[in-house]
């Protein structure tokens, strides 16, 4: 492989999540030590960071700021939902990118993101490509959604799971505290994934399962769904619910969206509200007392509570991305490969294509599904809960997360 | 004071806490060890267990299970929300006390909960001492609303505070990853104080402050809670607010109540959608993005963040109540004196009468507020911080929470 020697850009994208910065310090910390690297500068805001030729110079932090990144939820560099154009329809952003490129003598691109990360990576690579501008290009992937393709999961997801079983566990004993019964609904991230809903079985290792999960894999029944409430409610004079914002009527429309349209007239497309719908339907039909509980943002951000397996999992990823990309890889994601045989999980770097992952969502199989459509297999639970083993070693400050505080000295600010 | 022999029970009720069980261990492990003590008795959801003979033998319980219970969430032997008569009006249930004290000679009555459970204390004891019964009665205080009397604070509050101050600290990361701005409303428990709500305010010691804080110690006032929010969102593009769930008009309306009859017609008492309604009225008058978010029961079992300094001093809380008890103390709730001198946090527990004790809320004092009536004072925060200190050092099993598992083996199942 050819030697490239030259500066690197990371950027974030997308809905952060509480590791997403350990990748970035994975890239951030390897790049700073890798000799070929001349400089290392974080975009603001992801790829509009570099539009606006907005770049922190990496190599001003401090060190052990940087560090404290491994446990700083949500993307410290800031990050976007800016969906680039399609080059051939409009390549102005793209003229711009290389323009920064060459200014900055930027070889080494790295994107911190999902799906739509993955694609633009894919582009921007293209684009050089056909321009003749030397730039490898990797993407390192980060999504609670663990919708990915190829990889066997996703950066990202490991922690929001483990906050999701932790706190479904939690919910499970106060549900039950009183002689009098509850229906509790828990609602949980993934519009069109049930990953996230399907950790809340986790729980049921320690005794503490959901009664029911509901995926969006599955077409959403409502006179099902309450039927098998009220059964459960009869029969053990409590139920708790784990349910996906995603779930759909078999016409595809959102379950959730029904309720905003029909209770308080804003008709947001914003998802949410869910827990609450179901508890009053829940009600109505069962006289129960009823809680709809949203884990809302705190699943994504909870990183007192992140799986050191996925922090581990995630600096290795952006570790990985800057060592193949100097060896001489580009239009790459970096995923992984696990075993998990006898029960001993096994996890090694793998790289893919990025036109093979751009685009692709990966769902939870519906063999991992059970038959009746509202609850997840023993194969679910073999599959995610390696991924939520190990108990963080955060830093704490006068009894609060310490998070890291940067610098942000962008470049032209430099004298 | 005179020597007592006899058996003991503990009972817990209202709603759970974090480490109401540190309190519960407290007692059943000393009152297990202590020579005086013949046998110790759960019962099975407070008072009701006594009412209907539910006693769970707490001898029969293995050791480490019940050393678990200092990291389980939730009232463990069940709780009740039971309201018991006055007994000069109908004496039934204390009649029936009298005979299951009688049945397994019960001479010590450990209660631990809040303001009605000093309450109930307080009639057991008086009416136990009108039929010339010897038994001696303590409170042991939880509440996460930290609103008893006379104690500096509330086994439980601390917990609670720091998941919220927690909590809040990684929202405020998540909520300000984009540049396009937002408005985040977090709602809070609290229906009377506001000392859970000023929690959030410690988020600031790691410069994670929420811009802006309602108490219900404060009228609320909408137009005022608007201009606020707007003023902040213009100036930094971004605005945090926690607000207490017990927020209300001048004229003592709940601003939640006012949502749920508006809305869905359901004009439920319980509280709840107070983030939704103010963020909704925020987006309306703003156009900013918003979001609501809801703590619900999250705040008040999510033990896997309860404070060290929580757990040893509600254990402390039981334990005491047991040794004073046997060294003659009856009527007497178990509460703490703290001094806070040039930083140094100092705690002892402290008796106060039942009698005084019960049926009073403590607010948080007005001068604490500022003069906005938007936020805490630094007196506010050098009260509580103190008491979030200490990361718990909790029991893991396959990543998850390993909570108490005890054999409750009820006294009338015995052979």
């Amino acid at each position: 492989m050819s030697k490239l020697q030259g500066a690197c850009i990371i950027g974030q994208s997308g809905g952060p999540t509480s590791v997403i910065n350990a990748s970035a310090y994975g890239v951030i910390r390897t790049a700073l030590d890798n000799p070929d690297i001349t400089a290392v500068y974080g975009a603001a805001h992801g790829i509009k960071g570099v539009l606006d030729d907005k770049l922190y110079d990496m190599g001003k932090e401090d060190a052990q700021e940087l560090a404290y990144l491994l446990n700083t939820p949500s993307s410290e560099l800031g990050s976007c939902r800016y969906k680039i154009a399609d080059p051939d329809v409009d390549d102005t952003d793209y003229q711009r990118i290389l323009e920064i490129f060459k200014k900055y003598d930027v070889r080494y691109f790295f994107y911190n993101g999902g799906n739509d990360s993955m694609d633009t990576c894919n582009k921007i690579s293209k684009f050089m490509q056909k321009m003749g501008y030397e730039c490898r290009v990797m993407g390192v992937p980060k999504t609670i959604d663990n919708d990915l393709f190829g990889t066997d999961h996703c950066p990202g997801f490991a922690s929001a799971a483990k906050y999701i079983a932790t706190s479904c566990a939690e919910v499970y004993k106060d549900a039950r505290v009183y002689d009098t019964g509850m229906v509790t609904i828990i609602e949980i991230m993934g519009r069109h994934a049930g990953w996230l809903a399907g950790a809340a079985a986790l729980a049921g290792v320690v005794g503490c399962a959901p009664d029911l999960v509901y995926l969006p894999e599955v077409d959403f029944d409502m006179d099902k769904f309450l039927a098998d409430v009220t059964a459960i409610y009869k029969k053990n004079g409590n139920c708790i619910v784990a349910v996906s914002e995603g779930i759909h009527y078999a016409d595809g429309s959102f379950v959730s969206e029904a309720k905003t349209s029909a209770t308080d007239g804003f008709g947001h497309a914003q998802l949410g509200g869910l827990a609450a719908l179901l508890a009053n339907l829940v009600k109505e039909k069962t006289g129960a007392k009823v809680r709809g509980i949203e884990l809302s943002l705190l699943q994504r951000c909870g990183a007192h509570l992140a799986s050191q397996t996925d922090i581990d999992e995630s600096f290795l990823a952006g570790k990985t991305a800057v060592e193949a990309a100097v060896a001489g890889e580009t239009d790459k994601m970096v995923g992984f490969a696990c075993t998990r045989e006898n029960g001993v999980y096994s996890c090694q770097t793998k790289l893919f294509n990025l036109s093979e992952v751009a685009n692709f969502e990966k769902k939870v199989p519906v063999e991992w599904i059970n038959a009746e459509g509202n609850g997840v297999t023993q194969d679910f639970i073999d599959y995610a809960l390696p991924l939520i083993q190990g108990e963080n070693q955060r830093a704490v400050e006068s009894g609060l997360p310490r998070f890291a505080r940067l610098k942000k000295v962008l470049t032209t600010q430099e004298g």
